[in-house]
């Protein structure tokens, strides 16, 4: 996973690349490097570590050229080093190339290329495509370009300039995002929106497979029959401002307090009371629906763990069947789908390579797919059939937390949907579940308030190396998610059980003093689950609870508890999941971890 | 989860309730007592701890009597310790009591009683059972136990003795397995049948709220009105010898050199070349199968794993959709399930309380129910619609191998069964496979035969507090399994996890030096497996890969690498967990942890 980024113009290019790459780092912080084309000679300066290495060397010995690509890395073949980070060249340095994805055949083209008496300097399976490149160059980059995208298997998303044609960019995406930006006299290229914003609004969003030729005059467009591509622009009409930290710490700590808003958001114009639930423009029917006898929900990570909440919630509400997966298992499964499933798939990003493969799964096999996703314009946006945005507004941090319950909001709004048209609640029963529902931002608004037994519970506990959570039903769901956040931006080897299979196994690691974060919302549940906490309060654990408000009986059993304000248990999760993030942060704060950067991770995982 | 005895005869009690109990530690073994009338004295002798410290008091002070109940204990209410330990008794001693299960309302019966002017002793639900008999006792203690357990809620098998009919033993269940032995003027009761084998092989298999009233005349059965009950006696023919350790230091290792039969005898009669699949005496015809539209395969802990491998093989070999639940989750959550729909269950000792229940919400609501496990006359086996047995032989190591890998093997045949019955694979495909399935035992001895790969990587993992298992379909399942066995064992914190999730997360985590154990033994996975293993290499993990014999290659990839005999990929999670099970047996040998009884755990939940 990597940020790429391209600028032709009347301008200096290596300011304008290295702001453009600041503004990617969300995608791979490991090395970055710039290529660009000055006086007719390419020049390449790249670095292993932060972006401010980059800019610190360039600094010292800054390049001269309008015409240039950058890149980010986030490192899959070859460990992070300056030798392995982009752009990579062809041997003589005439052809340079950043790239996003992964060449699966590298293997095979590397030694093809080493016959022909090609030399190779890193580790990467981008260094094939320069040499790709220089084999097929005939006097006509594009071309060349377009033959060597011919033999890679893989996804890519990639620039290349070159001093054969020194006024020329050209790029292409297969499976791994690109856009084009055009600026007047000036144009970009670059892996998402915020890297150009700056400079322009205007957009064209790619397709798989359509070749983008830059020079001073303009961008065509190409097939890779070389057909020329008639495309309408995309004007971005949101705010850059809106991913600024405002008076937060990190960004993590500021999008946990801008939940309260995104719900509001996520559920405005959708959940109305007295009128019918309204999915945007989704126009799926009664009779449609009544035709579904499955839903699957695709998803992977945070977005998957929203999916759970998401079966339970429509097979409760609506009682249709729902099978929930990993998008990385789903697709290889050979899954039994037809034209009678549905398929939600839920994607923050909107890229995600796994998730974006089972879209394609389901779309192969005749069903009809919905996509929950948080960027307008995504892959995932634009290949489903309909989509249900969540308005949660650009998250930078890369641990998510407002993208997840904005998700969640989008599942019950879908399952008040299919309720209502299914008619397997009242008339009745919907009115009361949304007056609930619209209650929620004022509850999240007033948890976030009281913060202090949880930052006493991970001053006192940030030390430890393990910590399990536990949960029934929702509550297990809801501690699966939390769980993830410790792991992500705490480096705590942290595990979610489903409270019933203590016994079968992870009791064995409980002793004194483990940490044991036990969720216990759900009336039905609540007197199996304090059972459960008395059986590791018995073996020494040091228990936390998440309860409502109604429960405080519960702090007689454990060591420590937060309330949460009483809520249907259906939404328990919307309500739950904030203490847990903010254990999360606060640990990660003590512990002095990069919270908004975890180490070794993305925010979009564009690569499988 | 405890395991409960009793005596009635012309012998000294004593040593034969501590025989009796010693086969039943597999159930708890916290702490131990007996309960004896001697001379009209009801003298109670019990304490924490292992069954050992009980036998050295008794022999310091030995009990003399021909009556008598035992009783070994796992903590549920109330840390084990001597107060806590059964036999309970009432306030004058004269009614003493053992109990396994949970009393579910005893706060409410404790209090009641409480203000009746009893005093209580202990933290256990338990106490409520003697006092409760004490209120109702009018001269008949059958009828006062009848009167006590229509106030108990939950689940319990209890035997009570009292001085007031010092010849009478009286015995009830519900929802905890309980049997009674006939012996020659001697009579028995007990949770499980290993504990009275060396005395008797002619038993009495009981029902929920079956009252047992056992004098030195013979032994009545009655229900809870009072009528007397007729039952034919169940003949054990089974060899109480199996349960031995054979020359091995521990019963996990034996269990795990005793897979290669345990799956031979599994298939035998039931796959053979050239005949249909056969499942005993399952009579679901074409028909009826073809009428089923859903399979759900609940279960618990390990058995779990196996039916996520039953999912994966049931939906590929026979195209029906399966959805795998963990029991404790399927049961509060109000799943969609009907006549049309299947259930398998899985259980090794079929007592397995959240899979029991389960099994009884699938049949409210009509669905046909299959059992596997591995214990003949077991409650699963009793209420399920059909059995498959897995031919495992009794397992004593609480941590499951050999039921585990015959789990497997029940559900490839029930997978061919179906698929035979509704033909998605043509006969050679099936004949092809069965071939291929039955070669594995010879497979699994031929594993067993090397041991020093991976002797060497546990040797040098040991102190390790963490550890990874990865893998995709197939390897995700019998990573999970893996990960299970390490964590029960060898008290490391195991996690596995989808190999596609890793980026999403776990990654966060992996520093140098991390363990992490990498399946990859599926064909279509293996390029991505190895993509995998890079990124986890890359960032400096101590790689140990379990790939099949043609794939040796990979050894470039990773630190060490363990080979498994090439079979059929459906196949492979039969192998593939054998070198796991090896790992955690000699980290667990390595690290002089207790093997075959790991703290905290139980050989057999049987309470939620």
């Amino acid at each position: 996973m990597c940020g790429i980024v391209g600028y032709v113009g009347k301008k200096e290019a290596s300011p304008i690349l290295v702001s453009g790459l600041s503004k990617l780092e969300y995608r791979g912080y490991d090395s970055a490097g710039v290529a660009i084309i000055e006086n007719n000679k390419l020049k390449v300066t790249k670095c292993k570590g932060r972006l401010s290495n980059l800019e610190a060397k360039l600094n010292e010995n800054p390049i001269h050229g309008m015409i240039g690509i950058g890149h980010t890395r986030w490192a899959t073949h070859g460990e992070p080093s300056d030798l392995n980070s982009h752009p990579h060249s062809n041997g003589d340095g005439t052809i340079s190339v950043v790239h996003n994805g992964i060449i699966e055949n590298y293997i095979a083209l590397r030694e093809w290329l080493i016959e022909k008496g090609y030399k190779f300097t890193s580790e990467t399976d981008t260094e094939v495509i320069p040499h790709l490149i220089d084999y097929y160059y005939d006097g006509n980059l594009e071309k060349a370009v377009m033959k060597a995208a011919s033999k890679m298997e893989g996804s890519y998303a990639i620039g290349v300039v070159s001093t054969h044609e020194p006024g020329k960019l050209v790029a292409v995406r297969k499976d791994s995002p690109l856009i084009v930006g055009i600026g007047k006299d000036e144009y970009f290229i670059a892996s998402d929106i915020p890297a150009i914003l700056n400079y322009t609004r205007d957009i064209y969003l790619l397709n798989d497979k359509e070749f983008v030729v830059i020079t001073k005059d303009g961008v065509k467009l190409l097939t890779e029959d070389e057909e020329e591509i008639k495309k309408d622009i995309y004007h971005v009409t949101w705010n850059a401002d809106a991913a600024e930290k405002g008076g937060f710490e990190h960004f993590m700590i500021k999008e946990i307090h801008e939940q309260p808003k995104a719900i509001k958001d996520t559920m405005s114009s959708r959940i109305v009371l007295g009128k019918p639930v309204t999915l945007d423009k989704i126009t799926l029917t009664k009779e449609q629906l009544e035709n579904i006898n499955k839903v699957y929900i695709v998803a992977c990570g945070t977005a998957y763990h929203a999916g759970m909440v998401g079966k339970y919630v429509i097979e409760k509400l609506a009682r249709i069947p729902v099978e929930v997966d990993i998008a990385s298992e789903f697709r290889y499964r050979n899954p039994i789908i037809d034209e009678k499933s549905l398929m939600i798939v839920i994607s923050q990003s909107g890229e995600t390579a796994d998730t974006l493969a089972a879209l394609r799964e389901a779309k192969n096999h005749g069903a009809r797919v919905i996509a929950i996703t948080n960027v307008v314009g995504s892959s995932v946006s634009r290949e489903a059939e309909d989509v249900l945005y969540t308005w949660a507004g650009p998250e930078i941090a890369v641990a998510s937390t407002k993208a997840y319950v904005t998700q969640l909001i989008a599942l019950y709004i879908i399952a008040l949907y299919f309720a209502e048209l299914k008619e397997t609640l009242s008339k009745e029963e919907i009115e009361e579940l949304k007056k609930e529902m619209l209650k929620l931002p004022e509850k999240a608004e007033e948890l976030l308030k009281h913060k202090e037994v949880i930052q006493k519970f991970a001053s006192k506990t940030y030390m430890h190396k393990d910590m399990f959570f536990l949960g029934r039903g929702l509550d297990y769901a809801a501690a699966l998610e939390g769980s993830l956040k410790v792991k992500e931006v705490s480096y705590i080897h942290s595990e979610a059980y489903a409270a019933g299979e203590l016994k079968h196994g992870p009791i064995a690691l409980v002793e004194n003093g483990t940490v044991v974060i036990s969720l216990a919302t759900q009336k039905d549940l609540f007197e199996k689950m304090v059972s459960n906490i008395k059986e590791v309060k018995t073996r020494g654990a040091n228990v936390l609870a998440i309860a409502f408000e109604e429960n405080k009986d519960i702090q007689k059993t454990v060591d420590s508890a937060i309330y949460i304000p009483k809520t249907h248990d259906v939404f328990s999760p919307v309500l739950s999941v904030i203490p847990l993030q903010l254990l999360s942060y606060y640990i990660a704060v003590q512990k002095g971890c990069d919270v908004d950067k975890p180490r070794n991770l993305a925010k979009s995982v564009t690569v499988e």
